[in-house]
């Protein structure tokens, strides 16, 4: 490993990862160290038990129902008495002067000879041992008739039929839900043990945080983490205080994670995206109690620079600061153990197997976690990865789970039938599957859709992914933009045969630069450019090879090169960024991004943004609908600023 | 239908059930007069979105990452620069005067010939178009050099790459977990609009309700309704108001159901279990508004006695009274209405395909719901029927789903291969599954195990119900005390080939009475037997045929049939509890239950309470774990007042 001279980044590099565990044994050496179980019982009050983790066994104090009780209107009355009624010999019984509805306490027996009325749920009087139902009496004088025997026990409800007093009716261990609020609230409890929920404090740390709700200022990124660990550990059973971010100041982080430690049962800490910044943070927590560090660096991708520790009894972690980094290990090497202090069982996981579109690649030596969506394909479905590396939160977001690649394994083949762990557990496929190129204006359509209850999935792959898995028939639309020089037209000739195109709209492409830029002010596109070129100090951004845009670029530099020509972000957001914050001084992209941003803005020409489709789909009712939508979201677009067909 | 003449009961008779609709004419109706739709939006803070549900799509009001970014700890440059780099020729580079950090803003920027140290996240500075990674450079001098050339874009994290401004992050309707909890907060939201929750007001009506934690009045019954309505409807989306149980009185019933219909946006009352209760409470809220009453009496079972109804827009509706009534109506009627009012989507149910191992018999013209806990059989799921009658709050609570038997059959025939929906989603089967006679000396073997973490589930059906599935293989033990008065023994001659008995312990039967009663004052069992025999206002309990316990009865009795001879109830806890309350002054049970309730016990003759299971089972392991928990449970079950053998 080298040692260059750039300071504050090569005292980082020397002290990270001098010993990565695998994940088994740092998992055996966090569990080791803190031998974790539940904090302690609470009473809970019935009506706040939902969700919570009963302590103990809780035994019925006593029956249910509590007494021997009508399950029909009718009459209580001897079971012997009517041994030998018949149609054509009815029994005539007197009827004792009282009515036993629900609530009243019986205060006559029922003699032989007599009958007592009795409504559903009323307690048996003594000497009856059956009840019959009103429809099968007829009234007879002072009394009734009753032309059938019936058998002893007949429409009574025995007590402790249901519930037997002493009988184990819930476990410890059981999540509280609306059933077992009924089995409580049966035998009369209104409150139950529960075991405590963990406190966990979460601390952010990095000097580029900026708290949601604030304004973005330069360099700074939104604090993600700190609010979904938050709400992580909430779905696993923990109280989470989230105490904000803290900049990465020794000091002040010292002071903030100390009180955090010794006000709460836990502490997690989240580093900013930087390694040095998860340096900081480890070195703080290793003075927090013994035993401390347990496992710094583990062989998990992603997830390789989480640190774990155990201080004084209490379970410590820093994940590492990437979103998707924080978000896998979190649950993977955090959350099993605080389950375990919540009183919470393992997590259950939903597995269904599923067909990997393309080749993934993954490291030797590392178990590797691929972040994939579903769809469904001719054979089943489909897991697309949406790993766009661990630095984005869309990739946890958007997935419907993931499939582990082994650590010796170093690649899975495309068509590899692999079993996919599902995040949640209603995961149904999507009725409309669209693969491809991503646009604003794709959004108003399928929310028009989703308004009339169709579900559809959108995965942002680029026009050439989305026509590949269109070819596999593994989506039902691919949204495209792909410019043909040669027939200097769009799209049409990048259809496979049996596919057809449906219109969308047309982006207008042009010249964004920060309005103001003495260079453009008034001209036109040709002598903005030539202006531009002139310039020694001029940067332009430019679009990645394959992109329709890239095609317009390279006709309108004529083959010069100039400064920022390398610069090849894959988006019209990515160019309008570059320009609006100065790292560009312009690029070419749609006017909707250059107008978000406030952007200068020459047209210069326009895009064809349809929609590849088979010619016999696999739901044509559905792409029907999403037609039938497009059309319908005409305004919209215009609104948006394009040219709908 | 007869109108007998018993005040109070024929009434009710004649009011109900005038029109009985099918489960989808009473849907259809009662949709068609509510039009549901959700209450409307209101701002919720990000720490609270937990389980909420968005009411507008929300668009990415910024780009993220905001900026292009470092993803690796290294060195921002031009790609250019590196093109001819190799081992042979490295390219050295010079390195600008500041580090990039996170947070950092660039105020340098790199000029060809250049780099500039830069963390992982940090912005890459105006010029730089690459980063290449800090392991892939050596110091050299003032600057580093590098032996190899980069593409343009390498370790660049693009503006917009993960979420782009404008894109549609989020639609209205999802339901907030971590995972949006991310989405928001990397794109800066600090709160997001969602569906105001439905304030739901509960009511339970009846004479006999008692609140949990009061203690039991005579012919009282505790309130399990209102609690677990209210539990069911947090689990639905909605904020309950379980406001109490109101006693059936007219007025006083009027008064709260105004006053709780006029504070919320629904009203669900649920009746005691009598059907008068039901009627009143009908009629209360046919007075509420237009149009009133929509459905009264729909063809389900459970749930015929069910009645809906819209009053000025708001849904109301009465509940039967029986427990799993009351729950499958309100799943089944009422929550998916208040879910589109929560704004949230239809209720997923997973489905399995189960073996009926009996005959289910049903009633044609209603569709009918059996309730069903599962097992593990020889052929895959078992679904054994679980309903005790509609008035048993265990069978909702103990099942693990549902089968649905149409309208227009009368009866599954055993074999039958059923779909049968599950309530929750990780429905497991358990290690061991116990079926038969349940004791509470069963409980403390099995909460042994499960202290062990091995899960079993217990059936209560009676010894020759459990030997009958273990026949079946449908389960693992079967607990049996079966007399067989042929050979003067239990359990044994009751075994089929293959099978062998575990030991399990004795249970001591005598005869039970009230604490001083006279009649047996001092006395001896034979003489206390004479005294009650000889008093003609004595009343017994006795047993259901085919108990152990009822040969002992029959046996004690000689031949003599007293009063209360056929009150054949099937438990212990029932023989106790009739002599306890009164209806009855003697009968014959274990000590236990005797001693639970306070009376006096004679002791006459042990029962031999023991586990049937194949000599070839399923799951050896499990078996020796149970046998070995038995072993260990010696002391519990000496406390317990039982002689383990």
């Amino acid at each position: 490993m080298s040692a260059p001279n750039a300071p504050g980044l090569a005292g980082h590099q020397q002290e990270q990862f001098l010993q990565v565990l695998s994940r088994d044994d740092a998992e055996a050496a966090f569990m080791a160290a803190l031998g974790p179980r539940p904090l302690g019982a609470e009473e809970v009050a019935l009506e706040a038990l939902l969700g919570r983790v009963l302590a103990r066994d809780i035994a019925a104090p006593v029956d249910a129902p509590p007494f021997d009780r009508a399950v029909v209107d009718g009459f209580a009355l001897r079971a012997a008495d009517l041994f030998e009624a018949s149609e054509a010999e009815p029994v005539r019984l007197r009827l004792n002067p009282e009515v036993i509805h629900c609530g009243t306490a019986p205060a006559l027996p029922v003699a032989p000879g007599t009958a007592t009325p009795i409504a559903t749920g009323g307690p048996i009087p003594r000497g009856a041992d059956a009840v019959v139902m009103i429809e099968h009496t007829e009234p007879e004088g002072d009394g009734i008739a009753v032309a059938r025997a019936v058998a002893p026990g007949s429409f009574i409800g025995f007590a402790g039929s249901d519930i037997a007093r002493g009988q184990t009716l819930l476990r410890r261990g059981v999540v509280i839900g609306a059933r077992e609020v009924a089995m409580l609230a049966a035998v009369g409890l209104d409150r139950a043990p529960v075991w405590r929920k963990p406190r966990v404090a979460v601390l952010s740390t990095g000097d580029e945080l900026v708290r949601p709700g604030d304004p973005l200022r330069p360099a700074g990124v939104y604090d993600s983490n700190g609010p979904v660990i938050a709400a992580a550990l909430a779905e696993n059973g923990c109280e989470a205080v989230h105490l904000g971010a803290i900049p990465d100041d020794e000091a002040q982080l010292t002071e903030a994670v100390r009180a955090a430690f010794a006000a709460h049962d836990a502490l997690i800490l989240s580093g900013g995206t930087s390694k040095g910044a998860g340096d900081l943070t480890t070195r703080v927590i290793a003075g927090l109690g013994a035993p401390g560090i347990v496992a710094h660096g583990v062989a998990l991708k992603p997830g390789k620079p989480l640190c774990l520790a155990v201080c004084d009894g209490k379970p410590v972690a820093v994940l590492p600061g990437f979103p998707t980094s924080a978000m896998f290990t979190l649950h993977e090497m955090v959350a099993p153990v605080l389950r375990i202090m919540a009183g919470l069982p393992p997590r259950g996981a939903a597995r269904i197997e599923a067909v990997l579109p393309l080749r993934l690649g993954s490291e030797l030596g590392r178990t590797e976690f691929a972040m994939v969506a579903l769809t469904e394909g001719p054979e089943g479905a489909v897991a697309h990865p949406v790993g766009k590396g661990s630095g984005a939160v869309t990739a946890f977001a958007q997935a419907d789970g993931f499939l582990t690649v082994p650590a010796l394994v170093d690649s899975l083949a495309a068509g590899t039938r692999a079993e996919v762990t599902l995040f949640g557990v209603g995961v149904a496929a999507p009725r409309l599957a669209v693969i491809g190129s991503h646009c604003v204006g794709l959004d108003a359509v399928v929310g028009r859709l989703a308004g009339q209850g169709m579900t559809a999935r959108i995965l942002a792959t680029g026009s050439q992914g989305g026509l590949a898995a269109l070819a596999r028939r593994e989506c039902d639309i691919a949204p495209i933009h792909l410019f043909d020089p040669a027939t200097d037209s769009f799209n049409t000739p990048y259809l496979a045969d049996g596919m057809r195109l449906i219109p969308g709209w047309r982006r207008m492409q042009g010249l964004v630069f920060r309005a103001g830029d003495a260079r453009l002010a008034g001209k036109g596109v040709a002598e903005a450019l030539a202006a531009l070129l002139a310039d020694p100090e001029a940067i332009m951004v430019n679009r990645n090879q394959g992109a329709g845009t890239r095609v317009l670029i390279d006709r309108l530099l004529a083959g010069a090169r100039p400064q920022g020509y390398w610069n090849q972000p894959n988006s019209h957001n990515a160019v309008a960024a570059a320009v609006a914050q100065g790292r560009a001084d312009w690029g070419v992209a749609i006017r909707p991004a250059a107008e978000a941003l406030g952007l200068g803005f020459l047209p210069v020409a326009e895009e064809h943004y349809d929609f590849a489709v088979w010619q016999d789909p696999r739901d044509a009712a559905a792409l029907e609908a999403f037609e039938a939508a497009l059309a319908q979201s005409r305004d919209e677009l215009h609104a948006l600023g394009f040219d709908p067909r």
